[in-house]
C-alpha cells in the first residue's frame, strides 16, 4: 500500500468515523431540533453518490468510507424523524 | 469530461451543499446544543486530508467538494463554540 492510499484511509477513517459522535449525542439525547434535517438528507444523498464514483475510479478509500458514513447519516435521518 | 467525472462533481455538489443548511440553521437559531463538536472537529480533519489526498492523485472532485466543506464545517465549529 503506497503512502497516498495510507493517506486516503486515514481520510476515510475520520470522516466516517466523525458522523458516530453525533449519532451518539442524538441516542442518548433524543433531542434532534438543532440538527438540520436538509443537512443529512444531502449528505446521505452526496455520500451515496461518492460510493458510486468510488466503485468506478475503483477507489478503495472512497468506497469504504462512503458506505459507512451513508448508513450513518440515514441512522442520524432516521433519529431526526423520530425525535422531533 | 467523462460521466465519471461528472458523478464525482454531482457528489461533491451534494456533500459540500449538504452543510449550508446546517450552517444557515446555526446561524438563524443561534442554538448549537445538539449538535456534536466532535463530530465537526473530526470531520473538519478527514475533510481537509480528503483535499490532500484529492491534490495527491489529482481528482478535481475530491479537491474541490474538500476545500468547499473544511471551510463550512470551521464556520459551524465556530458557532458551537460561541453560541453555547
Amino acid at each position: 500500500m503506497d503512502a497516498i492510499t495510507v493517506i486516503g484511509l486515514i481520510a476515510a477513517l475520520f470522516t466516517t468515523v466523525s458522523l458516530l459522535p453525533q449519532l451518539i449525542k442524538v441516542w442518548k439525547t433524543k433531542s434532534t431540533k438543532d440538527i438540520s434535517t436538509s443537512m443529512f438528507a444531502l449528505f446521505g444523498g452526496g455520500v451515496l453518490l461518492w460510493f458510486i464514483y468510488g466503485l468506478l475510479v475503483n477507489d478503495f478509500p472512497i468506497i469504504i468510507a462512503n458506505s459507512l458514513a451513508f448508513v450513518q447519516a440515514v441512522i442520524i435521518l432516521v433519529f431526526k424523524l423520530k425525535f422531533k
